[in-house]
């Protein structure tokens, strides 16, 4: 069958169960992401196993001379789709409340950092791991992708606040210490592997570089850029022209901050909608991108997850695979909610925002691959911590989901209308 | 660089560019669909070749084991852009208008059939070519893609004209009047060329079944269908649940009319919509379709087709490409115009639905390579025709636009404010 076909069939089939799973999910006081989730687990090799079908494996070519697979198609497309989430939920947020929570977020994403690297590390090595491979498990425990976080409380409608913004915030300065944790880590043991003794710091040092001359470049000269092509935008009065820049511009930060940072795309395009949430122009652009992410992206994204997940590659690993996944959670939930305690915010809401942190999302799934394409893991490792950094992401939305839940409901209200109707954004 | 970097980046230029130039093209009195297919034309291998850079190269695989190319991903997610352009162009029909367009839109297709067809091979095969090639050449002009053309009519608020509505109701029959004469035609040169003598008429036969059975599934099920989706939509109340829901059926639709009923896939998206406009939630379906349509899909789908222009390939082949192009454009204006004048309408707009009707787009591709794959034509024919059908698509939005400006103005209004806000479409 002709690729187009499979893509057509495939994402009829994949968007219709992921909302119709989302809507039980919901329907049964879960946030619907889970069910999106869900959805795609079942669909999955642990279960189903579409791709085993003939009519969606990848022999399909186009054009006769590009190849392509429909797996790759939708794993790039699913990409694409944590990008637009991402740079909707910066969109979303509420920029005051986040210049207010860089402290507790700072020190939060310090101990989500530290907690779950020593811990995952000292474990490992506990359990007759050499201790490179140990290291490694605890470098690729400290990422952290909010994406489901981020679709939960715009679910819940708790994106605005002072949890969401918090988890938000902290979110983007755990992905810089992860990556200076990375590059830390790579640079040590390639050193320890004999490599020359300069190689690694400079490796290290040229990390730095990149991510400063990044945020430079989207600090600096982000909010002016966003400010040029808006006004751009105007005079055009074409359909829509404003929409399609802000998509531009999201896609552009996204690359640049990984292509030109090293860092993860998501960062790049949550910092793209944050800047533009900042300029007059963006009321007209969220309900937009709202209605395309929730019946299009987030649930591809999100099923697409789900269908990743092989329970069946953990084998007789179950054992360390449950210990490692309690480290994994308790260390955000304690390592962030202590450090956003410690800095003034209650008990409860430190607790939601450790909770909020748990999912690694895609964001660990590049660092695992990261080490296994330099050698430092395994690949049975390898395939494990694919597994565990995917379950971290399917616990969230229910545990989150219950954390709220618990929360007196008066401190809702900050974020309830706004992130329902984005009423509040308008100028 | 990863496909994934690869894809942010080239969607930011190519959105980017593609707006910038419809807006351009629509300061300057055009259709803002032209400026996209030139932006496309302009990074294409006519001009810049994008593909030629080693940023864009097809060397990226994802995962290590899936393969995948940029150019392939953008081809794809192309064809996707179209599905949902003719579903949305299906949901802003005036479905009265339709009923009532029935008798001008078959005339109109028929001629729009039998002049291309005969005048493309007749003077083929009297510049030299065999005639089985020559019959196969008028067999690809006989297609139409109004997608361009549904694109144009939207940018000129003539959507639910009564010249708009008889356009898209003739290429729904020119679809299947296109098909019947493919599979006759292969049917009758396999038969010159050996086969078995009743293979042909087997696959003939097979043909109208397969396309008598999807019709009976659209019309008959395809109501049924949808009222059920959305009624069970609506119990959900999950956030977009109905444009999901909308959108799978759509890609269902595009789907089954390709693969069940051998149509193209834009003839089962373009139904779809069709049905579902005249159900009543379709009003909060539109305005965000539009927007994902004018903002994503729209821009890539068209910019698309121009980067697959190569003016290059024409090579010695000018003076040929040139006599065909008049006739493939001759062709559609008066054997469409003729028919439809026939059945009552004005000669004005008889015109209006032959210059609709022009554009082969990637319905013409298809019959092309289906010829190219069952040895009917050269690989020197083929790529040929490929500039030519994407030439036919080029030159439609000024010829529609010009064709406009000369029509009294009393006539638009029937479309104006529907085509623009959508108003009118809710219950």
């Amino acid at each position: 069958m002709d690729i187009s076909l499979q893509v057509l069939f495939f994402l009829a089939l994949l968007i219709l169960l992921a909302k119709a799973a989302g809507g039980l999910a919901a329907r049964i006081g879960l946030p619907a992401v889970m069910g999106e989730l869900l959805a795609g687990v079942l669909l999955g090799p642990t279960l189903i196993n579409v791709w085993r079908f003939s009519w969606f494996s990848a022999t399909a070519t186009t054009g006769g001379h590009l190849h392509i697979s429909l797996a790759a198609f939708i794993d790039v497309l699913a990409e694409l789709g944590v990008v637009v989430l991402m740079f909707l939920a910066g969109l979303e947020t509420d920029i005051e409340g986040m210049k207010r929570a860089f402290g507790p977020a700072f020190w939060g994403a310090c101990g989500g950092v530290i907690l779950p690297f020593v811990g995952s590390a000292v474990i490992s090595h506990a359990l007759g791991f050499k201790w490179t491979e140990a290291v490694f498990i605890g470098t690729i425990l400290t990422a952290t992708s909010v994406s489901i976080t981020a679709q939960t409380l715009m679910n819940l409608n708790q994106l605005r606040s002072s949890a969401g913004t918090t988890i938000l915030a902290a979110a983007v300065i755990d992905d810089v210490l992860g990556l200076l944790v990375l590059s830390l880590v790579i640079a040590e043991e390639s050193h320890f592997a004999g490599a020359q003794a300069g190689g690694g710091l400079l490796s290290f040092g040229g990390t730095i570089v990149r991510m400063v001359l990044f945020f430079a470049f989207a600090f600096w000269l982000g909010p002016r850029l966003i400010r040029f092509a808006f006004r751009q935008a105007r005079h055009f009065h074409g359909a829509h022209i404003p929409l399609a820049a802000a998509l531009s511009i999201g896609f552009l930060f996204a690359f640049l901050a990984q292509y030109g940072g090293g860092m993860a795309a998501i960062t790049g395009a949550y910092l793209a909608g944050l800047f533009i949430a900042a300029s007059p122009t963006h009321g007209e652009v969220i309900a937009d991108l709202r209605s395309m992410t929730n019946s299009f992206f987030g649930p591809l994204f999100f099923a697409s997850i789900g269908l990743e997940i092989n329970a069946r590659s953990l084998g007789g690993h179950f054992g360390f695979f449950s210990l490692i996944l309690i480290i994994a959670i308790l260390g955000k939930v304690f390592g962030c909610g202590l450090g956003a305690w410690l800095k003034g915010m209650s008990a409860q809401d430190g607790l939601i925002v450790g909770v909020g942190m748990i999912p690694r999302g895609e964001v660990g799934l590049i660092t695992a691959n990261i080490g296994w394409a330099a050698g430092l893991v395994s690949s049975e490792i390898y395939s494990l911590v694919v597994v565990l950094v995917l379950a971290t992401t399917l616990v969230t939305p229910p545990l989150l989901s219950f954390c709220f839940s618990r929360k007196p409901a008066d401190l809702d209200i900050s974020g309830a209308s706004a992130g329902l109707e984005g009423v509040s954004h308008d100028p």
